[in-house]
């Protein structure tokens, strides 16, 4: 499916679900994207951070994105995340998903580097020349340790290097400037880039981002309970806000789940990946909730508070 | 005027003009007071950062507390930033704002020194027996160089020892996981701390603050436009979220006075509160646009984008 | 004593003893000041991080001062920490501890703020201007959170407005760039700035300061073991470098005491301070082991890796 | 050439020259190889951070150490950096490293992810298991953004999952503490890791760690002149103290060709492997200074001071 302009809507990162050798499990993952078809989700992030795909090596990249892509079969677009170090690894894995029917791809500045704005900006408008596709730019600094300026954001989008930014730096106040640098909430489209898309990637301030203009948002939650957020999103578009704050605060209950893991124990992600994959797991999405090595599993513990997070929240584990 | 618990509201932190000596003008001082009663605002904080509490002597901190306390008379509630590096230190501070009339103290974490949680809760619960005025407890990692974790907050809300919170943290989403934890935006009465006041120091999220639920909002730019940010909290109270949001997006554009010093040449804060001060001076506020020293003044380029800001945001310089 | 320039040798940072009720013990300071002064130390530093000065008021401030110069009755020449938020706030510490007899300051950038080093440069010139005594940059990036720039140093070192540098920022390759700049281990007198010391913070590594040329040592261990840096001080200067290393080596195994909190239940500081408190009253020199508040005392456990410390390295706990 | 144990001496992470098309340049890298060990180097690192191997594909990777094994053909080992964001895709690499012939492996943390040091461990036990050959941890925070402990090294070396570590943290304080923990410079053959090799990356203050006892020093700037380095490394293993430390002061100032990139308008890293690579290229040694995409050249400004600084150092430009 090619994606119109501006992508708009609820686009979850979607999860990696791994069989016991560690391998993608093609068999869960293409349920998973029927979960999120049918919870009413408006496009698939495949291969982000929450995809764990830095943990997975090429060829497990490529049966992921594969099976998200056959398994959507057009209904909705497929965005690519193509993560790795710098240009000339991460154009590889571009001209991959292209090939394997990507209708987008997600790319993060470089990193492990230590790369300056201006390398930064060659990067992204290499990228875009190399592969004829739209290009989102990945703001990640908890993983990247450098945060796009948005000044730098603003160029690449007026002369069309970008397609979109996924915000996952977390600086709320700085999204906002960049919203009204480019027209604000009603004057996107007669502004300076009016098929920019501005997604973020907080799963528990989504009322708010899309109360502040966004066009879309990439919560990994949204794995879980994608139908939760598609009801937030709507109720926001309706001009419902109310409705979307109640929505957003079950699902910050919720999210409760990646404590998980006590931090003294596993790393932050482990825990919040691990939760979500068992929260999959015990609504009967998927087969199993492992994490890639060397993540530590969630204990038993710490499933416990999975299922009671998702009862609590409404949704009934079934297995 | 004793403090109703909550507190709630716009409050903003009251900048501190200065002579041509560097020597606190109480005179624009008592003006910029009666700007920001006469804009509606429903608290004033004194002594905060953004009134450079840090570069002021204690003669100066008390000079400026007692002007604000004497100038509001009553109408509002008037906060007093006790700012410090450590107990002993800070205590010292509340004793005297709690003699110079404050109604209530706002003081951070120990900064200097490297400190373990359970000693900041310590600190906290040290100074709160100290002196019996309802004490804030201000998160601002920017400066403070520590966060304060949601747990620890709640555990001091629930055992009284802190009667709020202000957070400067830009952690968007752990603040509303902290406002879920108490109860959401309908159940903060019936939960765990009914009386705890959050408060957000964001100028550029205060729509998504208040949909979130905070109490009150803390904006520096309220010195420059006090009562912008009463009309945006008023239609948030009334449910006028689209208003709201409209009204932010105003007083977003009207925030691109802080890009004045280019940062190449001076700090941002330097930048920012020159930004204010100008802005105030511009308006016939207050006389004078110094900023304490070491910082660097705004250059005449940096003036004019301060009233360009003005203009374009409906409000007239008059000088 | 005046300073002698380059200010050489052994300047052990001193601690603050403190009695039951928090304040200065000055019998056991001044006992201290001769455990030092005995050690054969070349000059004392007041008032630093090591002294907990940010904890201190400005009245036990001036108690700590005043009986470290008292004791150290001119014998060797003393360095007062002015630490404080910004110029106003430094100046006042300074101007006290001139009057107070103190022989140089001892100051870092601000702190708090965010302060451009044009700014931190304008500070550094008018704390030299107002107060006539020689004054050191104290790079200290932990507490400070920003790094003195070699280029900033060089400048200031060479139009006379530092006397020297103690560079606790650990970053010992930076360091020697800047040694080198300043002529390298043989040139420094007709180097451009040839009066100007630099001073280690470290307690770990002063055998390869010394190698590489830096003028003096500040180790925060050598309140315990003074004789010990000065042993490793003195084999350094007469080309023994084995010999140093070996003293740098049960020097390093002493510096285990600081272990003793788990990090999990104090702060670093405290138990490092904590440590070197108990270590001395183990030795006999002061008479109690109590930091500053709010910081979390030494658990009985920790006191005995204390003393284990102690005798391993050949210091004999007399109590 | 198997690796005995523990590895010792000068040991250069190899740049890897780049054509004008950005492929590997063999010819000119199997010049450097012989320039290298002409220079009395005691081993090879390739594909290390120095040598770009982040901006390498998989295939020019392998052909970079291909080149490197076949052009030392025995006379020193080689290691092979295998760096990637975690353990499946490290050890692709580790197994494609052994085929091609390295002698050693050197793997960092996870990176990109946030990573436990329990994950840690189990991540270098994984690696360890996977491929028989000595393994090296390579502890780069610049790079991998966090530390690891000296309790997680120790515990690594003592069970025998890893060889040696190659310390590019900068934190030189805590790497004494290590070295001290595994015997100090006379004990670590009967301390808890006799076989364990401790070496450094820096390129400062290699005399100070070599007389702190590290085995050996992997320096980039060791790639432009080895002899230096091997000099200095002579000097301090006979025990000539002061002619490593001049050894040294001439190589700080070399390194000052690194400033060559105004950091306004390039990156530090780009900058540094720019000079490396031009200074080869003056050298007669490689045919171009060019880095990998998207680093930008240096000027030609920037290559005068490389020149200067050469003609400094007494190293003649031969082109």
């Amino acid at each position: 499916m090619s994606l119109t302009a501006p992508l708009r809507g609820v686009v979850p990162p979607v999860v990696t679900p791994l069989d016991a050798d560690g391998e993608v499990d093609t068999a869960s993952l293409a349920r998973l994207v029927e979960h999120l078809v049918g919870g009413g989700v408006h496009g698939l992030f495949a291969l982000g951070s929450t995809s764990e795909v830095v943990y997975l090596t090429d060829e497990q990249r490529a049966t992921a994105l594969s099976t998200v892509v056959e398994a959507a079969a057009g209904r909705v677009p497929v965005l690519a995340g193509v993560i790795d170090t710098t240009t000339a690894r991460v154009g590889a894995h571009a001209r991959t998903a292209a090939k394997l029917g990507a209708d987008a791809l997600v790319a993060t500045a470089p990193f492990y580097t230590r790369t300056h704005p201006r390398e930064v900006a060659a990067h992204f408008r290499q990228l875009r020349q190399d592969v004829d596709l739209p290009l989102f730019a990945y703001d990640i600094p908890v993983s990247v340790h450098t945060k796009l300026s948005a000044a730098l954001v603003r160029e690449l989008a007026e002369d069309g290097t970008l397609a979109g930014l996924k915000d996952s730096s977390g600086d709320e106040g700085g999204l906002r400037r960049l919203l009204v640098d480019l027209g604000g909430r009603e004057g996107r489209a007669s502004g300076p880039a009016p098929d920019f898309s501005v997604l973020t990637g907080s799963e528990l301030t989504v009322d708010a981002a899309l109360l502040a203009g966004v066009d879309g948002v990439v919560p990994g939650l949204g794995n879980v309970d994608p139908a939760g957020y598609v009801r937030l999103h709507d109720a926001a578009r309706s001009g419902d806000w109310d409705a979307a704050a109640r929505e957003q605060e079950r699902l910050v209950a919720l999210f409760a789940m990646v404590d998980a893991g006590p931090e003294a124990e596993m790393g932050r992600s482990s825990s919040a990946l691990g939760a979500f994959k068992h929260a999959l797991r015990l609504l009967g999405v998927i087969d199993g909730g492992a994490t890639a090595f060397p993540q530590i599993p969630l204990s038993a513990d710490s499933v416990d508070l999975v299922a009671r997070c998702l009862r609590a929240a409404g949704l009934t584990p079934g297995r």
